[in-house]
């Protein structure tokens, strides 16, 4: 067993589980238990060794087969836009940015704001995550305010915008100065917050919504706080035709993010869809980390080069991205989707699909330890070790969607369901307990996110055409 | 109101709900009700006008705003292969086929077959399906047994092979006449069996292990009997090529069916993945049926022409194939793959996806009408009419995973899960009730599936390897 850490509060230990542990090691104990002091993990291994370390342990839970795993990063999450979803589904790009999603979220207020991140955390405890990373929204003290309630971790982050065309009236207006300003505010604000489970980074929209001059002081501040950036980077073809057009380089963001000098390890990368194998290499030499969303790419965007990524060397991990893009906010879901889309995805290149691309491991790797990697967490987050923060998940295995556990790891991967997340805690605290959310009156914030989405619609003129013939 | 039919029995009358018909009109009835009457439905309206017409039903039940939906129709399913969950991920095809899967069949023991398929069966009726084709496996009566206990309705289908490479012993034996023959016997002893609910079908597993005289037989035979024909049919692009060098002609399996004359509108061709246009015009012509089935074609095969299909008119449903190629099986998850996939493949060819490709009506179309035709019950199933069967499924939309609904039938394919699958009835009798399946006992079946399924690996000496480092 690692050693104990010295602890002079209560102790709980979790015992009788399969412990995926996603260290350094990839131990995964058969028969395994951790043990748990305040917010942290204060033992990991044998049932008997962990129980023997800590005979005055305050409580002892017998988890009886069930399968112990870290907390999973959702590494790009639109969380405002949860009441958005449904309002985008089958419509060109176009229309899903200037008829939907602007209007939405340019007539969206602070509560809306607030009841929309509730909703969505709910989605994400349901599906495992302990901590996400908020891909950019307005009024992140409203956020901030929803996180702190969940029991969550969380990277938030402002979407900012100081050029572009085609944006809504009250958005256009920010100057650069204005931008990095706002962002420094909420950083004083908030950053470090909420037991420590709130940090802020800095966002950027995208390349096309941005001034050299705001890349480049954001660069500067972020490192200056020793926090992270947040940018969606190469989302589509059209996207890379206008950085060569206007830039005068030969292909597309990232080829221009490289020459101005922006790419850092603080850099989290949502999407990277169209990178060529250069820029595959300017992200793994500055250690750029990327947020994979594999429902929303294939939806909108295209099928990134992700094997060849993460055979480069690249730390990719997960992220669900907003409701109107995907529609499941799950990150079970996503690593289904993951392993599928990027098996098939061979098809184009060598003729077949290759089953044997990302494999489980891999992909739990991306849920896991990569996710907290690319969020700048990794020292506390997103494995279970002595020391770490205590974020983890309990899975049911023992159901019919997942029975019969033959390879426990692929089940994990491909037949795990929300349905068999039972528990989760973040920080040493139990967020869902036997699929009960902890903190907070489920049914109030569903219906007053009902509610509040039909009002929003309205305010914002947005209608959507019937899709059969209703009466 | 469409005009009740004559009924001398009780009637149950379920009202209150989004009444989602999947009629020739595709009439959705926002606050609607359905009349059942023995198995059949006896009215479909809107809720006041249906009660009315029925003042003396016997049990009235307010759905109170939830979904009903016809149940959905699973084209592609090898129950046998239930207990081979998770013993074929991240292998290669070859691995996959010789090294895991023929073992585990061929090992196989009747009481094995028969648990699997109510396992099986468990995660069908949770995924809203009511009626399903098995793919082909070995103890069809097994596979009836089960059936008639769950209370599905399906069209079963006996694996056969008369020629073929690398067979397990037992299976390389069989003759053409035997083949024929043990299929005209499993018909006489259970076709229209468990009140109707069970049909049988001609099943032929795939070209290179099927004669020309057994495919045209079993064309006639089929023909004769009035029933329907199972076949993998364009899977992998080596199946196409070894029918182009074998068979002298300019393209793949279907090229070949049709110069044979074996294409009928009673063949179910699962898959379907290598097609070109002339095999897709072929199809079309004879009024050939699809199975697509999403995310074992990623994993294991390639990205069909599905919008093509469609477009030309030719009728395409949905699909899971076995546990070991997916490993969920459940149609509400193909449904959200189908449009994602579909969506995505068009990347490869415009050179960016199509957010509009299989919009969600489409894509509920193919798992409910669609699936009727596909296995030639669609005069009684597949959508919500009066004199169809009452095969139901209702959803409760007011939850974490659905909320908001702004648009309904996308909510139904993007957001809705299995935990959203409240009840389910087959053939007038409730199957699943409030999440509890009704004709069974669930615990038993995953206990006994669960130790069966570890007794058939090690009988068949199939051993996983380790994915992690397990203490």
């Amino acid at each position: 067993m690692a050693a104990a850490v010295a602890v002079a509060e209560e102790v709980s230990v979790l015992h009788g589980a399969v412990v995926v542990t996603m260290d350094g090691g990839f131990r995964v104990f058969r028969d395994g238990a951790v043990a748990v002091s305040s917010d942290r993990i204060a033992g990991v291994g044998r049932s008997a060794e962990v129980l023997a370390a800590f005979p005055r342990a305050t409580r002892t839970v017998d988890l009886a087969g069930r399968i112990l795993l870290p907390g999973f990063v959702n590494t790009h999450v639109h969380t405002s836009q949860q009441l958005a979803r449904g309002i985008a589904d089958d419509v060109d790009l176009m229309t899903w940015l200037h008829g939907r999603i602007w209007p939405y979220e340019s007539h969206m207020t602070e509560e809306d704001s607030y009841i929309s991140t509730l909703l969505c955390g709910i989605e994400l405890i349901r599906s495992g995550v302990t901590c996400f990373a908020e891909a950019g929204g307005q009024f992140v003290s409203e956020m901030a305010r929803a996180v702190e309630l969940l029991g969550l971790r969380a990277c938030l982050t402002k979407s900012i915008m100081d050029c572009g065309d085609g944006l809504p009236p009250n958005w256009s207006s920010c100057s650069t100065d204005d931008c990095i300003q706002s962002q420094k505010d909420l950083y004083e604000k908030h950053h470090n917050t909420a037991d420590g489970r709130i940090r802020i980074w800095f966002g950027l929209r995208q390349i096309m919504n941005a001034t050299d001059r705001l890349l480049l002081e954001t660069r500067d501040v972020a490192q200056k706080l020793n926090t992270g950036i947040h940018m969606h980077i190469s989302e589509i073809p059209y996207e890379n035709q206008l950085v060569m057009r206007t830039k005068e380089i030969d292909h597309g963001t990232v080829t221009y993010l490289e020459k101005i000098d922006f790419l850092r390890s603080n850099l989290l990368a949502a999407h990277s869809v169209w990178l060529n194998k250069p820029e595959i290499e300017h992200f793994l030499k500055a250690d750029v980390k990327v947020s994979h969303c594999p429902a929303s790419a294939m939806r909108m965007l295209g099928f990134a080069p992700i094997r060849e990524m993460l055979d480069s060397g690249v730390c990719v991990s997960l992220g669900t991205d907003g409701a109107p893009s995907n529609n499941r906010m799950s990150i079970v879901d996503e690593m289904y989707l993951a392993s599928l889309i990027n098996k098939g995805r061979e098809a184009y290149i060598s003729g077949t699909t290759n089953p044997t691309a990302l494999p489980a491991e891999t992909v739990l790797k991306m849920a896991t330890i990569n996710g907290a990697k690319a969020v700048l967490w990794d020292n506390e987050i997103g494995s279970l070790e002595v020391g770490k923060k205590a974020d983890m998940v309990v899975v049911n295995p023992f159901t019919w969607s997942m029975v019969p556990v033959h390879d426990c790891i692929a089940n994990i991967v491909y037949c795990m369901r929300t349905e068999n997340i039972e528990s989760v805690m973040c920080n040493g605290r139990w967020i869902m307990r036997e699929k009960k959310i902890v903190n907070l009156n489920e049914e109030e914030v569903i219906s007053s996110a009902g509610k509040r989405a039909s009002n929003l619609l309205a305010r914002a003129a947005i209608k959507l055409p019937e899709r059969m013939n209703c009466l």
